[in-house]
Order: C-alpha cells, then structure tokens, then sequence
C-alpha cells in the first residue's frame, strides 16, 4: 500500500459536501470512483477539512491509499482523466511521509469568505460569493473581527451537530478587506468548529450593514450561545484556501 | 418614448451570444423578454458589442426604448427581478443622452482574454478562461504583442464571417501580463473586427509555447491572409470589459 497526498480545487456547488452521504454526489465519492476506474480499488479517501454542501476549495488536502504500484505523477493524470467532467481538479499529488494523515496531521488551516456588496445581482459571481445588495463597511467588519481573533470558547458560532470535543479554540486571524464590489473575510486557525466561519461572517455582515457594532459582535461571543450570533453566511461564498503541515 | 441606456454585466455560456437567433437562447432575447415582462413592451435592445456564444460580458452597454415612463433605477430593478434566474445583470441604468446610440456612439472598447496555464484541469474556473496545459512564456507574449499593436490590415486576424467594410484597425493596447497560473491579455482599440481578439490570443499562445517567435506573428500579420495566423482561441476566456463614449 501507498498512501499518497492530494491537493484539490473544487466547485462545491454540484455538491452534497465533501462526505460520501445518501442524498447525493460528493467530492469523496467522485474521487473513489475515479480511483476506482483507474486501477479497481475500493478507497476511502480522508480529507482534511469536511466542508459542507456548495462550499468551494483552493487547496483541500487529501490522502489515499493504493496497493498498485504508481508514480504520483500519472495517478494525478489518471484522476483528472476520470474526474472529467465533473469540477474537481488534482492540482498536485505526491507519496506522503510515514504516518502522513490529511485530517490529524494538519496544523493549521486557511479559509476565504467572500462578499460582493451590490445593488445588482451576481452574474459571472453566481454561485461563487455572498450576494448581499446593501452597502456594508468593511472597515467596521474588520475592527469587530478583532475580537474574535484570540483562543475563546466560540460556542456561539458553532453549529448545532457540531461534532468537536471542545468548543474552545485558537483563532490566529481574522481579516476583512475590500476590493472594489468584494468585501473578503480571511479567517485563519488551526481548526475550526463546524460552520464557525460561515457564522462569524454573517454576525459580520451585520456589524457592515451598521445594525451591530463591535461590542455587539464581543457580546455574541461571550453569550456562548448559537442564538445570540448572526445567521449562518450561505456556503457558496466559502472557500478553503489551505491547510498547513 | 424614452431611451435608456444599461450597463449589464452576463456570464455567456449558457447563450448563442448576444444576438437574437433560432438556434439557443441570447442575451438579446432574455433581456426583451425582461422588458415585455415588466411593461408589456416589444423592444429590440442594441448593444455595443455583439459578444458571441460563450463570450462574457462585464460591462456591456446597451439602449433600448421605452413608451412607459419610469426612472432608470425601477427599470433597473425590474429587469433584474425579471431576468432570475439568468446569469445576466443591470449593473446600472440611465437615461440617455439625446441621440445616444450603444454602438455607434461608442469610441473605444476594452477586452480581457483569460488564459490559465498549469497542469490541472479548471475547476472553479471552467468555462470562465482558457485552459492551456502547458508553460506559457508572458513576457515573450507580451513583447511580441506590441508588433501587433498600431493601424493596421488585420485581415490575418478576421473572421471569414466579419462584416466590417475595412479589415483595417487602430488597435491601441495589447498588454499581457501574468498572475499566479494566469495569463491576462488586455486588448484596447476604437473598435475590432469579428474574433480579432480570440485570433490575436490564439497567435499569441503559440508564442507563450516558444513554437513562435515575435518575428512570427509579425510575419502573420503582414500576410493579410487569416491562414497565416493562429488558430481562434475559445471562447470562454473572452470578457468584454468596458465601452467607452
């Protein structure tokens, strides 16, 4: 057996989510089906950070195990070919170290929430961003976002079926800036509980809209209750971005 | 009657191009269709650049005429309300000056032609750019791009469709650039002729490979014979950026 490492980019919109699940396709299960159809075995791969229905991904990382014997090389080119035409993309793989495990082994881990602010609709953005159709302030949303950056217990921005063992963790950065129409939220840790950024972008949202300020935003925080924070952000403007070893 | 004039912003692969056809759905059609909807009105809507089947706008102008008074921003309004779910948006509306006409009222255009160049398929890009599978040299492009740049014949470079009554053409910027995997080529003129732009980037590939030289695509251009040039790039890394009056 070889376990390899994958690096992915997906559309997740197509998508129930990264996990193989009844309801639908996933990324885990087009990806053994492509294993599957380049050298007939049965894998289950491991991702490193489960993202939901209709999330993207820059840099997902994987691993996977497989007895034939094959160069990373031409097991990339072999996804690609039977991944198509789905979009999903292997954008690197290698053999991976001893012990190597895309989920346990990971140190930390990068995601992009992106907003467009505008009166119109998204068109070449559809299913991309967070179409909101309000002026928002992107500086207020980046001050606020300071004080969540820090190790807290973030129990208020934590989903319901959350499967954490802690709701305590380290938030090493959380950034809002601007580009044009485009407000990007870019959150980085070393894990995050489930729907932790999609939901501190939506308490965000509504510091930019000027219906919260940032001692709202503290105060959600410290309710440590899921109902005290904003709405949960729509996954189409979420990507991950990165995990680091 | 009253003429507004309306920035619109569409993805295009999903229509023949602008232009009204028997074939598929256009850009054209959704929007008169969004008209009738709104005022019960039959209107033939122009647009500056006649963008063809899976060409993007992100600025495209348009006029049409209208009996029913109302202010630019509820037509706005009502034509986005009356386009969803298309991936076609008014990004702004305005009356129009007196004798305003989108085409023949415009003095420049600005085009964008996307390339990403790496190994793996396109994921989150797919239909959005060109994908070239092979290193790309941007600097040579680009200095080879300025060969092409100034009044010329660029019948070379001309549809075999193109009705234009001169193949002659002050292009006035040809720039490419590069960031990260992707190769930008920026294209400025008073007007092009029919697929001047897929055809230059089709060219200026060849020479990104290192299969042409600068000398190359000079020589192309001065055989005034469109056999002598690069094959059409496709056109899902076509933007229509900007017109300007």
């Amino acid at each position: 057996m070889t376990r390899f490492r994958l690096l992915l980019e997906y559309d997740g919109g197509p998508y129930v989510g990264w996990q193989r699940q009844d309801n639908g396709p996933s990324i885990q299960q087009a990806l053994a089906e492509a294993v599957f159809a380049f050298c007939g075995e049965r894998t289950v791969p491991v991702a490193a950070g489960r993202t939901d229905a209709g999330v993207h991904a820059l840099g997902q990382v994987v691993h996977l195990d497989i007895a034939r014997d094959c160069a990373a090389e031409t097991l990339q080119g072999a996804l690609n070919f039977h991944l198509k035409p789905q979009p999903i993309a292997v954008l690197a793989a290698a053999t991976a170290s001893p012990g190597f495990h895309a989920r346990f082994s990971a140190v930390g881990r990068r995601y992009l929430y992106r907003i467009v602010s505008r009166r119109a609709p998204l068109a070449l953005d559809r299913g991309r961003a967070w179409w909101v159709p309000v002026a928002l302030d992107a500086a207020a949303m980046h001050d606020a976002a300071q004080r969540l950056v820090g190790r807290h217990d973030f129990t208020s921005f934590r989903s319901s079926i959350c499967q954490a063992a802690s709701p305590v963790k380290t938030l090493d950065r959380l950034e809002v800036s601007r580009e044009g129409e485009e407000i990007r939220i870019a959150a980085a840790a070393r894990s995050f509980l489930h729907h932790q950024v999609r939901n501190m972008a939506g308490s965000l949202k509504l510091v930019g809209e000027g219906r919260w300020r940032a001692a709202d935003l503290e105060a959600a925080l410290a309710a440590r209750d899921r109902r005290a924070a904003g709405p949960t952000a729509p996954p189409e403007g979420l990507y991950l971005v990165e995990i680091l070893y």
